[in-house]
């Protein structure tokens, strides 16, 4: 029977849930893939934790060294996440002639440029489901069952956090704050939230997900990213009213005007399967010109569905004699003749407060319509404060500038004012 | 560049679309995939057709002999549909040292044991994303994403044809018979619809399903299999009234006591991600024990999304050098060892037509307690013709034999009449 060595760089919580998985089954695997996994070396500073697990004393080491030396290893898993240590851990790894499997999303947004050649010139696998959306099968399907597709659309909920935030929002009605508060008390936020809520996450991710379909480098500098913080419970409220649900949403569209890239709160009709995708649980939409629609969901993140995907790579390394690499030029920087569509076209959803008088409505939209921007749905609500009323607005398609040129025109007027603006995808 | 010449046996509605998108392609394969992919013959005794289709003249072939001799044929793809012919020339393929592409589900299903041992002993590829559920990667996502799980179950919504009736039953409120004529009146149904409402292409498709989850052979022949025949439009609206959505099924767990397979007419939860799986489409939702809940969602079937399958597994064996097997014994029976399980756990909906007087429902569920049945929901209506009133029953979980002893017993008694049971999931 064939075996395999393992290594895992960090015993966290994805760390932890892979040793878990490769060790409770280990007999299934020789079993079933006719391939006898072993960890056998750890590398975890808190040598405490990795006993707990279960890990022999023996294998616990804190030398990432010793593990490039150890012939017994041949896959090494990389779950320590952020940039450094982790890049020369790998680079060290792969120069050993070993395998590795990586978690590490902005590791191999940033760096699979350098990383992935380095992979090459060894030989040596380098896998990276994990990277993006947990236990959600994506970056496979994207490599090995699609590729026949051109890619034109993928649209993602790609980050748990800000998605367990706005389904509580929504639900309860609590405000962004004390969600977000609550959420860290669960462990669904991190202390420092940065990365989830202003979507340098779901950037990151996109940037991988958007350079495999379509077939070139999507570097994370050229995603227009927007996050959470701004959201509002009246927006949830008054977009609900109008037949939609609020999603962080990562948009990927490769278009004949080139390819647009975005991370940003969006309104989705309640009636498209992304608008069912609720707490934790992420998904991605992604439209081919043979296969159509496909939906991938699942967990996008924890200990255990992470852990899956990582083990699936390590299987998948295991069972497979030679390896693949990017077919498109991985670069630092996109290719110059890529064009990137900053101008992107959307439906946006308006919220104004306005004097509670005649004919104010009238004027907006003939203001917006000086920008060739059309009306689709009107809320004019009468509940507001100190003689005001907010006006919701859902426009038809138009251009982004159109509307931040329009938005602007009105809140110089002084008639209304526009207290927030979202896109909308219906 | 790497070279590849496909054959495609039968240019019918797949291997149309097959031909259509390796011929549209080829530029984009070349340019990112590094391969070049040509169609170098067809089987197909329909001159006119593959004409149609744009096929050279020269490349139109009858005789799969010539296939096999000629050395520029790499991969056959064979789109033919049933067991014979189909049978013998992916058997002469294989053995004339071609590659395998196949979108048939019978003829994977019941003898994928005899096809692939011949496949091994020549060292070729043998692919089958295209047996199961079209466009969506369902076996790739089993082979290479989750082969690290113990799955625990799979339920999938795998036949476009029987989903588009239960869809429009449910939304127009039209009769079974007068729906099927229009769905094949669309092209959504076939002349001859057995295979599909009487679940026969649902039960292939989950014994190839269920084999590669469950690491082991199930045989069509141990799947429990019900149609749509039989539905009627009262169940659907009492269904919907308690909060259910009727769907055709393909239920597999893996646990205990054993593996259950079955097919049949189930009630799903309206907040169940399978419950909004609507018209054509198709999804199959995935348990496993670290990767938690996987759905994946698309196309079940259709030239294009079928097409982009097949192409997916003929670029994979193209950019892969070597082939794997099933890693279980791929035998034609069940292995001796597997218990399959026949008196299987569920909920029910039963539905009761009973003299519309007091004391008739006490009766039933008494009855029902003589089995150890108990009631989660009821709906008394007062509705029924000639003194006799509808009874709708949600039974708790229990044992399927349990209800049919209680069924045949309410109707021995004759106080009420048992119309019909559904089985429900949650």
């Amino acid at each position: 029977m064939k075996k395999v060595g393992v290594a895992i760089l960090g015993l966290g919580v994805v760390g932890g849930g892979t040793y878990k998985i490769l060790t409770e089954h280990k007999e299934f695997y020789k079993k079933n893939h006719g391939v006898e996994i072993t960890v056998e070396s750890v590398l975890e500073t808190n040598r405490q934790r990795a006993l707990e697990l279960g890990v022999d004393e023996s294998k616990i080491c804190n030398n990432v060294a010793e593990i490039c030396s150890n012939p017994e290893v041949d896959i090494v898993v990389e779950v320590i996440g952020g940039v450094e240590p982790a890049k020369s851990f790998v680079i060290a790894a792969l120069n050993s002639g070993k395998s590795v499997v990586t978690s590490n999303k902005e590791l191999f947004c940033k760096y699979s440029h350098e990383i992935e050649k380095i992979a090459k010139k060894n030989g040596v696998g380098l896998f990276y489901e994990a990277t993006c959306v947990g236990g959600v099968p994506v970056i496979r399907t994207l490599l090995d069952s699609l590729q026949g597709n051109k890619i034109t659309s993928m649209m993602g909920i790609i980050n748990g956090t800000t998605n367990y935030i706005l389904t509580k929002m929504s639900e309860c009605g609590s405000p962004y704050g004390e969600v977000l508060k609550e959420a860290q008390k669960l462990g669904y936020a991190e202390a420092d939230s940065t990365a989830d809520v202003e979507g340098y996450d779901a950037a990151y991710k996109l940037s991988i997900l958007s350079s495999l379909s379509f077939h070139t480098k999507i570097p994370y500098t050229e995603i227009y990213r927007e996050g959470i913080k701004d959201i509002n419970n009246a927006d949830i409220v008054y977009g609900k009213q109008l037949g939609y649900v609020l999603k962080l949403l990562a948009i990927g569209k490769n278009g004949e005007n080139g390819i647009e890239v975005r991370v940003h709160p969006t309104f989705i009709k309640s009636s498209h399967p992304l608008a069912g995708v609720n707490d934790s649980y992420n998904a991605v939409y992604i439209t081919g010109d043979s296969v159509e629609d496909v939906m991938l969901y699942g967990r996008g993140a924890g200990a255990m569905p992470t852990g899956s995907a990582i083990v699936g790579d390590i299987i998948y390394c295991a069972t497979h004699p030679t390896h693949n690499y990017s077919t498109f030029k991985n670069t630092e920087k996109a290719d110059p003749a890529t064009k990137f569509v900053k101008n992107f076209e959307s439906a946006y959803y308006i919220r104004l407060s306005a004097e509670d008088k005649a004919g104010v409505l009238a004027k907006v939209t003939s203001l917006l319509s000086k920008y060739s921007i059309s009306v689709s749905q009107v809320n004019q609500e009468n509940c507001g404060t100190a003689g005001t009323a907010p006006i919701i607005l859902i426009t038809h398609i138009t251009k982004e500038n159109n509307v931040k040129k329009a938005v602007a025109d009105i809140n110089a007027t002084g008639f209304a004012k526009v207290e927030n603006y979202i896109r909308v995808v219906s």
